[in-house]
Order: structure tokens, then sequence, then C-alpha cells
């Protein structure tokens, strides 16, 4: 199974490190991380930068492209849009992390399915057509969409589990050990305390800049 | 508060890329990755590398240094150890994530500490003179280990709100959207089915090579 992994300028490393740890350990996966050049990309924190093996033009069809969020996901049309849509035009399973989903509602694949993003940025969904789901992995079809950062784990372990079996994403699961314990209970705008709901939402254009 | 996250070839990249997110929300955070050479540092999968952008020599004190596991974690003495040891005499907390608490061990620090490893390497900790505790984070003194790959998002967010408060931790888990739903409830030896923690105790010298 090849699976091609999306990096930008301004991603978000987790949401991409998240589906690698899982993706990678899947027995025969052939794991490619593709970005307008080859060589270091930074994150959106300007602190960490992941390095693609692959541009765009020579990375191979794949079985499955993972798109990221990022503070400043590209949304306006243009190479990695076009890209986007080839590499969907040949994939099984076409799947984003946080607004990940947005890129790919902006390069036209989302319309009239059922999609996730990060908390903040559900409501931005319709302008792309899609219908906006509140839950933490959605898939409808081919299009697997996980909700924020941390939400790319989930959505890997869910996607092994319908590609080479539960089995599998069990051994995965153990493997690095995901048996997750917050310390804190504030995950999701429902669960958290109103006055950090609050300030995240004034926040917003602080956390995603969607132009 | 000036944080090095540690990198070496052979590392997982989780294991640092998990803290990383969390501890780079901090405000007034510093992050800075460091390795024993300044540039890409290739992870266990030899599929994704991250960047360093000091070397050992060259990262100042800090007051967090946090050390990620790997499948070939540095366990012989040499340089690494001898930075670490130099990094732990003036760090206010000394962190790993899986068996980062085995490479703490060797280079002499969790002796007579109560610490966390990957569940497959907690039986290595008394080898350091450690003492095992099968829990998700353990702090002893100034020393925090989390358990395998994934604990570190658990780590750092209990870091963050020893640090800064509990609001500052609840406001990042919240900006990460970190409310995790595993599809499958196998995270852990307890948890998940017994051929698949019988398949992963036989593979171990594949998953970890302990030397």
């Amino acid at each position: 199974m090849k699976i091609n992994l999306l990096l930008y300028g301004g991603m978000t490393a987790l949401d991409i490190v998240g589906p690698y740890e899982v993706l990678s350990r899947l027995p025969g996966a052939e794991v490619l991380f593709v970005a307008e050049k080859v060589g270091p990309v930074r994150a959106d924190t300007g602190v960490l930068s992941l390095v693609a093996d692959a541009a765009l033009d020579e990375a191979l069809a794949a079985d499955l492209v993972v798109v990221p969020g990022g503070r400043t996901p590209p949304l306006v049309p243009g190479v990695l849009h076009e890209w986007l849509r080839g590499a969907d035009a040949v994939s099984t399973w076409t799947a984003s992390v946080c607004v990940g989903s947005l890129v790919l509602g902006a390069a036209g694949l989302l319309r009239g399915r059922r999609a996730t993003s990060h908390w903040l940025t559900l409501d931005r969904l319709p302008f792309y057509g899609a219908v906006p789901v509140a839950e933490r992995v959605v898939i409808d079809g081919k299009y697997a969409t996980g909700a924020g950062v941390s939400a790319g784990i989930d959505m890997a372990l869910e996607l092994v589990g319908r590609v080479a079996g539960p089995e599998v994403a069990q051994s995965i699961q153990l493997g690095i050990e995901y048996d997750p314990r917050p310390p804190f209970s504030a995950g999701s705008p429902g669960a958290a305390p109103l006055p950090i709901v609050a300030l995240l939402r004034r926040n917003r254009d602080m956390i995603v800049r969607l132009g």
C-alpha cells in the first residue's frame, strides 16, 4: 500500500506525524513524505522542520493521501490543489486532519460529503459544499477526515482497521501504547471550561489564518 | 522557559513530536531541537527525518530536557550521555518518553527514582537502579517519564499544568483538540486481546533493540 503524506510550510507537525506513526507500522506500507520541493518544510511554530523526500511532481500515485492542517493552510487555488485533485483521482482513500479538510474542500474534493475539521473551523466546511459533522473521525465513501491535530492518530487507526483488519490496528495501537490518559478534561468544546472555550474562540484568527 | 528536545538517529518521531506540539504552545517557551549534529535526523522507520537546529555543544542550558525513545536507543556510554548529565545538572525538569527512560537510566540519572517506560521495557529499568512503575506518566522529583510513544502528549500536558497552571494546560489541550477516541481498546497490555500482547512480546527485539 502506497501512502503519500503531504507537507507544506505552516503545517501543524502532529497532524501528520500522528498518522505517520500509525501508518508506517502497517505491514507492506510504503510511506513517502511529499511537498512542493524536496527538503525541510517548516511547521507552523517555526521551531520544527520535517523533511520531504519527494516533490509533488515526483510522487507516484498512492492508495492513500493524507493532508495535515496548519495555521496557514493552503486554501488559495494553485499547484497544490491541482496535485491533490490528481492524487484523489487515483487514490483509494483521501484523508485529512484538522483544517486539512478545508484544504480538501478548497480543492473541490468534499462537495456533498460529510466531513469534520478542527472544532473552531467546522463552520467553514459549508463554504466548500461539505456537510460539517462534529465527530472525532468522519468517513464518507473514500474520504476520511479527522478533527483537530491529535485526531489524526484515531483516524489512522480507523483506516488501518478498515484496510488490514482490527488485529493489525490493535497491534499497532499496543505498539505505540496508545492508551491515552489526558491529565485534564478539556479536549473538546463540550468538555473544557467555558472561559477557555471563549478564549480560544476569541483568538481563532491567531490559531488558524483562514485568509 | 527554555526547552531542549533531543533527536537521535533511530528515535521514534511521535515520542518527541507529541511533547513538542504541547510544549511549543506554552507562552514564553523557547523550544530547540538538538542532536549530535545540526541537520536532518532519521527516525526509526527510515521514512521521516526531523531537523535539529542546534548541535549538543551549542545548545544552551535549558529548564526542561526531553529524551525520546526509539528502536535503537543510545544505551552505550558516550557523548550523548555526557551531554545529558550536563543538561540534567542545570535543568529544572528532565523528562523522557518510551524507552527514553532507559537512555536516562543508562546515563546514570534515574538511580533510586520511580520511572515508567514502554510496557515492553519496564523490566529493564532496574538494570539502571530505577524503580519501574506501570503508569502512563510518572513524576519523581524533577524526573518526568512517560510510557510508550503516544504517552508523551499526556506527559507534556502534565508538565505544563505543573509549570504554568491547569488553565494553560487546558487551553493547549483544547487547541490541539486532545479528546482521544481510539477506535479499538488495545492501548495497554491489560486492555489488548491476549494473542496480540503475546505477539508483541515475541517480537520485542524487532520493536526495540536493547543491545
